[in-house]
Formats: C-alpha cells, sequence, structure tokens
C-alpha cells in the first residue's frame, strides 16, 4: 500500500506491505487523516521514530470481528499493554509498555490503512463528517484539560497560541463555561474564535495580568515565561506545547506565587466526539488545505507555511 | 537597638531605632532568631531588600493589646492588608500589596525588638522550647505541601535535598503517612532522618524511578531536572526552593508525563506547632551553631559553610 514513511528525518511516500491481520485489531481503511504539529516535530527527529507517520484519522474497520466490520471510526492512539498498574487504574495512555500510533513503535494512518487495537476504536455517529470526525483526536487533547483541572463556569482563563491546539483548546474551555481571553498572533485564526464570542487579542497588543487559568499552546519557550506571568497567584498553568529541546525558564515565579503547572497531552475521545456531535465546537474554518495520499509529504511542507492550519490527508 | 541591617548586599550589624507603638501591631523582644537561606539570598541581591534581616523568630510580647503583653510568640510573616480579594479569599499570604518581615518593605527579627501585626500572632505553649518554637516558621513552610497536595497513607514520596528545609519536609510527609525516601549528599544530615525511621539514600547511590509525589528542596537547577526524573507519569512535583535566576530546564516531559509541578512557600502556622508540641518532628539535631546578635553577620557566614544546619541568633 501507499503510506509516508519516516526514516531518520526523511519522510517518504512509499509502496510498503499493509497491516497483517491480528488478534485483538482492526485493520481501518483510512479516509482521511490530519497532520498535527507532532509529525512536524517527528520529521526533526523528536522521539527517534521510524514507520509511517500520522495519528489523526477516521476511517472505515475492513478486519476485524464482525460488530466492527464496516463501522466508521476514529481511533485512540496510545496502544495500551492492558495488564499493567497504569492500564488497571485507567491510565492506560501512561502505560509504560505502550506503543503509539505514528510517534513510537506503531505504524500510523498516513496510508490507506491503518492496524489500530479494538478497544482504541470510537464508532462515530452517521451525522459526523469525516471533516469533523478527523479533529476528534487533538480535541480529545483539549478536553483534556477538564479532566485535570476544575474549570468552574465564570472562571478566568487565558490560551496563549492561536494555532491549531490553542483555537480548539479556546472553544472547549468556552463550552466549559469559562470566561476565555484567547491570545495569539494571527488576527485571521482569532477571528474564528471572535466569530464564536469569544475575546481574542493580539499578543502585541496585550500584557500579562494575573489570570486563574492560563493555557500555554504557543510551542515556544518565550511561551511559558509569558504564561508563568499571566498565572496568578495559586493559579493554574496547563502546558499543552511540547517544547523540544531545553529552555531558559525562571522557575522562581512558580514558588513565589505557589503556581500549578499541569502538562498534559491525549485525552479522552467520547466528549469530544460529543461536542462534535452537538455542534459545541466549530472545527471547519481550522481546515486550512487538503491533499492526496500521493502528494502527503507535500502536506508536511504546507503545515509548516506560516499561518497554515490543519493539513488533511485524503488517501 | 542592635539589629543586622542590610543595604545594597552589605549586611552589618547597626544601632537603629526601635520600632515605635502601632495600632495593630505588636513589639516583641526577640528571644532567639533563625538564618534561613532566604536569608543568604537577600544578602546576593535577591528581593532588592533593605532593611533588617530575619523572618524565624520566637520572643514576648512588650508592647500591644492586653492580653498579648508578656505573651511569648512566634509570628507569620506575610503583613497581609487584610481588605483585598486575596485577603477575602484567606490567601493572605499572597496578598498582592503585602510586607515581609525581613524580606520586603518591613523590618526582620535580627533585632533586640520587631514589630508583627497582632493578627500574625500565635501564642506557644510553655511545654515548647525557645529553641524548637523557633523553627515553627520553616516547620509552616513545610506543612504547606500538605495544604496544597493530597497526601494519602502509604504514598510514596521522595524528597531530594538535605538542607534544613528538605530534613522538615520528609519528616512532615512521614508525620502524614507517607513512605518516604530522602536523598542527599551529606550522610551526617541524611542520619537525623534514619535515627527517625526514615529511608535515606545517599544521591551518589540513587537514580531516579518513578514516583508518585517529589519534593525538590535542593536549592538547584539540576535538582529540578532530577526530580522530574523521578516523578512518575501523572504524579506531582513540589518545588519547595527558589533557584534565583534562569535555569536551563526541559519542560516536554512534563507534557508527555502529564506531570503536575507545585509550587510551595510560606505555610500555617497551627499544624507546625502542634507537631512540634507533640514532638512529630524533631528539630534539635538541625541547629549547627548559636551566636549573639553582636556576631549576627558572622551567623551569616557560618550558616554558609558546607554541611551546615540551622544557626541560631541570640540578641
Amino acid at each position: 500500500m501507499r503510506a509516508l514513511f519516516l526514516e531518520g528525518k526523511r519522510a517518504e511516500i512509499l509502496d510498503v506491505p499493509g497491516p497483517e491481520p491480528q488478534p485483538e485489531m482492526a485493520i481501518v481503511r483510512v479516509e482521511l487523516a490530519g497532520i498535527c504539529n507532532t509529525d512536524l516535530e517527528l520529521v526533526k527527529g523528536y522521539m527517534g521514530f521510524r514507520g509511517i507517520l500520522g495519528h489523526e484519522f477516521v476511517g472505515v474497520v475492513e478486519d476485524g470481528p464482525e460488530p466492527w466490520r464496516g463501522v466508521r471510526v476514529v481511533g485512540e492512539i496510545n496502544f495500551a499493554c492492558g495488564r499493567c498498574e497504569y492500564c488497571a487504574r485507567g491510565l492506560g495512555r501512561h502505560c509504560p509498555q505502550r506503543r503509539v500510533m505514528g510517534i513510537q513503535n506503531a505504524d500510523g494512518s498516513f496510508a490507506e490503512w491503518v492496524s489500530v487495537p479494538l478497544q482504541n476504536l470510537h464508532a462515530i455517529p452517521d451525522t459526523l463528517s469525516n471533516e469533523a470526525a478527523v479533529f476528534v483526536e487533538p480535541l480529545a487533547a483539549a478536553f483534556e484539560i477538564l479532566e485535570q483541572v476544575d474549570v468552574a463556569p465564570g472562571l478566568d482563563c487565558v490560551v496563549l497560541g492561536d494555532g491549531k491546539l490553542g483555537l480548539l483548546v479556546a472553544q472547549v474551555l468556552q463550552v466549559a463555561g469559562a470566561r476565555v481571553l484567547a491570545v495569539g498572533r494571527h488576527p485571521e485564526k482569532l477571528a474564528i474564535l471572535s466569530g464564536r464570542g469569544l475575546e481574542t487579542r493580539l499578543a502585541s497588543d496585550w500584557s500579562p495580568e494575573p489570570t486563574s487559568l492560563v493555557v500555554e499552546a504557543t510551542g515556544s519557550a518565550e511561551g511559558f515565561e509569558l504564561a508563568v506571568q499571566a498565572t496568578r497567584p495559586r493559579g493554574t498553568l496547563v502546558l499543552k506545547s511540547t517544547v523540544a529541546g531545553h529552555a531558559e525558564v525562571d522557575l522562581a515565579p512558580l514558588v513565589i506565587h505557589e503556581i500549578q503547572v499541569v502538562g498534559s497531552r491525549c485525552g479522552p475521545f467520547a466528549p469530544a466526539l460529543e461536542a462534535l456531535a452537538r455542534n459545541h465546537v466549530d472545527v471547519q474554518p481550522l481546515i486550512f488545505d487538503r491533499v492526496g495520499l500521493k502528494q502527503a509529504d507535500q502536506g508536511l511542507s504546507l503545515a509548516t507555511q506560516p499561518g497554515a492550519l490543519k493539513v488533511l490527508i485524503e488517501p
């Protein structure tokens, strides 16, 4: 089958063997996949991954037990062992033995077919388009914040960063009832949020004010410093973006103001699916471009363009 | 009166005017004071403080309303405004208008007398010696962790750092029922803890293992990195020591493992007083030396010696 294969720092379209049927796994024919910033980091060498890229997808089960066959699905990306202490505690996303689709020891979704554990599958309602469903995985990452932090209605929040994740996080916090200010560098991206009634501010017009909940989604080391400055004493700072390598940071304000920093990664699919099905979150304006699988490598280049948002891949 | 006065980076014994009676303030005759690492940082220029140093003390109220006169007391160091939103929420220790004894806009306790808000005073039981009571303030900082983090009995904890604060934190976590491993560089300091039944390890014999709760009390940037490595996925890392200036840190593991970092500063006096009164915590072995107020500047030098623990000042 055709797939976007990463080896070293080179991602190229190759003809590779398709996935083989395995117990407890489904083979899903990919209908649509999405490029995430993590994919771009992987190409730079993050995680030292070798294999088929891609972890955002929607598709149809072609091989697997009867009830799943023909079902349109999305799939969670952490393939947990199901037997360890973390799995027993419901923390399969932190299973030390996990493989991660398109990131760690498991082939990904930038291909014609992808192999996914049955326990990771979520059927999607007919009313949900592929263009919406392909956002379930990143939207789940935004919903993870609500699993970790108590977001009371009316809570004052600042979301730093108007990239794909920042735009999803801001909407999720709004759905939770928070008073959200989204800060970013791209008027056209912030407009997506202001169109939904969120308050937005260009970073150049903003200076940090003490805020109860700050979400850092800029993907830069300076973003962390600004986020600390914007967090009120005893407030919470959620770290969503991984800044590759070491950053120069001043930790003293965390102690002086007793700030709580919460690292946040993958999240629960169920609330993300529900929010999309109920139209509580709008993802369509986040689609920047789409390419065929044959041009998936060009899709990666498109996704690195300034101002780019979600680039979709159609096998 | 005699006092250890800091101006610029020079701390010297001076004859200065004593505190004047003021409404809502008590004048306390200092009987014993303790040198904290923060004092040493202040002398290096931290906070740009100018005034009388010192924030750990025990003394007797000489001037104030009738019920307080003659009472032996310790005092909380954050002088809150009592009128702002933080004060209303019981977070006076984070009052933006606060003065802080011996640290920010308020004279400290390395003097014959010190002025303290009545609301900050805590009477101490007759059974408690001055040598124990002088540890209430730093011990309260250790108890702050229990205010911020749920420490269930049996929780596995690592305390990094066998300085004064680390030794107090390890004991407090033990009192809370946690399974504590204390890691440090000084066999003689760790022996204080092993004598009380705590597990200890020399840093050279230790490598980070995933732990539910890690307390960073080393006061070094490398301490933070080690602490992150020692924190299990979804675990908690309490930052107790302020590392002056910027440190090179890798924030990615916080996100990948969804670690929660909790900055922790001053704490509640009541549980600290109680723990000392009930002999739940042993502070006597932490006394390294004592000097007269006339030699308070030499006390600072003593406190910087390798292996030094608490240096007390007797006016």
